[in-house]
């Protein structure tokens, strides 16, 4: 079912522009490498248009933010918009301070976005931030459980409805949803939190995902969070004698470099809500 | 005896703010994880009083400095000062460029730093610098070894009363001072000198430990110093044919995140002066 | 025959500045250290002279620019000049941005530059924007192949000569060329195209090897060339079941740690045209 949204990747190779943080970025390079897409980054404001006009799409993750590379983030991500290219908005720390929730709601605002992909507390920034009513989500908990599952699925339809995006949540149950449909993805391992930028890494792949599969951005999406997911547990399955987050790192990314389509659908683990 | 402020660490998850370099930042960021801890990197100006309001704790590190970064710095310093948080201060490159030693200067004028980490000719150039007198550190050598251990214990303890802070000096034997003690700490490898940021992995790491342990800080950035040793240790035993200094970065942050506090007083090597 | 380069890198331990992207530096950082030199980093305006002053050479890489970091690439390779020391210029992506193009030619202009590194694409950028006939170079193809291997070296000496530099293209082949001679190596593994920064790691690790030669820049810059090639084999012999680029990323630095002068030797798979 999958198959066919990595086979894209490795066949099309995208050359994805990242405007990301300085924490995880080699990392999300690696990864998007290890896909058989390929990485620029370029966060300069005079530099942005020119090499997102050579991409096929944008990734644009304010886990770092500095006065410049916000005016980057929304040039490209306008340049972009222009172009008909693909544009993901990775809302890192949005809730956190005034300048990461103003910023993602700026970008959410200016650009038109194909996807946004977070954990629930930046979806719900952000879901908060742009409306004017608060009731869909009040009840949305800080965790999507099996408990809060179908609340959760009718949360990100909804918002997903209502900003006319992909929204990715991503967490122990992920989820990715449009308007009438939600994947809801059990694939990866609690392990990976204590990683540095698998979230980070996930949006830089996605972003490979959706250049490659234009024609359904949904699935795509949800392609790249079950690949996350089964490298994750496939990394985690190589781990030896003395290995910890460190080297989990690099088994993660490995996975992928060493992932098919057919071995993402064995793994998928996932249904449709 | 160091079992607890570990323990601590893990039990209390702090989270740390860290305005550090773009070089050794994503190791900073997994060591910190890697010890049950969370980590915030932020240093644009505008951003960084909101993120360090909701961390227990700040992280100084001016490897790569930038006018932007600088401002980031006393902003966040001062409110860390005023919300009664942890301060850390590892002033790298002190004493190599006029723009190093004037911030690092600043910082400990402006800012009330809990602890000062650095090597040794990084702390002579914050004790020449910020005193009238040269006189107490003018015979302390550039290294810390057997033959100029009391002088330098003494010029530690001084220090550390001057600037009424702890003062972390470490290289291959480690002091831990402030104006009545001193722990001298024979952890770690020579080995370690050939990675990037292992001193810069200490001050997050230490900064974490400074966090959960307010009740004793001078114990706190010792156990740190002692869990950072003991990983270079432990990640040299697990090194096998053809590794080098990559592989021994992963493998000494994996040994932190398989560490609890009894192997930390296992292999705690140390005397109290 | 290129022994004595790397044997000379690790007796006087080069300490190298690198003005580079915050992609790979930290890479960059740990493979100068893997060959016996030491990494600087400093791109502030303020901080670069001073810092460049204490160094035995300069690593000026485009990979992710900023107007800041302009400038201190200018005024850091100005005073490097000065000062006599080894500049090298990394022009990642030129030709992919009016931006880097301009920078790159602009620090071609303004700096005298001791080696210009780069992919086929990224020199014939230079090649063509720097000059006023585009006659030399138009019939260069995309790669360097056996096919065309003859008017790629005249292609190469010629712009040696004409900018009075060393030009190293690296590729499938590589080719390090000064207006008289030009080594072709055939070192290294396509796997390592999969790696983000083996290009920006080459930079690094040539500029130390120019440091420690001045004597000879050519043949130091082919040893760094080969250097390289040698890790790019010895890592990928060391790639376990799962492996994948990630973890070569390491394999790859522990190689250069583990590697020796007559071991470079051994691995030396060249002619010189």
């Amino acid at each position: 079912m999958f198959k066919e949204c990595f086979d894209n990747v490795r066949d099309k190779s995208p050359l994805v522009h990242n405007i990301t943080n300085y924490v995880t970025v080699n990392d999300v390079a690696n990864i998007i490498l290890a896909a058989g897409a390929s990485p620029i980054m370029s966060d300069e404001p005079e530099d942005v248009e020119d090499i997102t006009s050579i991409c096929g799409g944008l990734n644009i993750n304010i886990g770092t933010l500095h006065k410049s590379s916000i005016e980057g983030m929304l040039r490209a991500g306008k340049r972009s918009n222009e172009l008909g290219h693909v544009v993901l908005l990775d809302p890192v720390g949005a809730g956190a301070s005034k300048l990461r929730t103003d910023t993602a709601l700026d970008i959410a605002k200016e650009i038109k976005l194909d996807v946004i992909r977070g954990n629930i507390s930046e979806i719900k920034t952000i879901a908060n931030g742009s409306g004017s009513t608060k009731g869909v989500d009040a009840d949305v908990a800080d965790k999507v459980s099996e408990e809060n599952l179908n609340e959760a699925v009718a949360f990100a339809k909804e918002l997903a409805k209502r900003l006319d995006t992909v929204i990715a949540i991503t967490g122990p149950i992920d989820l990715v949803a449009d308007s009438e449909q939600c994947y809801v993805i059990r694939n990866g391992r609690k392990e990976m939190a204590s990683i540095t930028g698998t979230g980070c890494q996930l949006s830089g792949l996605m972003t490979a995902f959706l250049i490659a599969n234009p024609e359904d951005k949904l699935k795509a999406a949800a392609a790249a969070v079950i690949a996350m997911g089964a490298a994750g547990e496939i990394g985690w399955e190589h781990m030896k004698d003395g290995e910890g987050n460190s080297t989990y790192r690099n088994r993660i990314i490995d996975a992928i470099y060493n992932m098919d389509g057919e071995m993402l659908d064995r793994y998928a683990d996932y249904e449709l809500l």
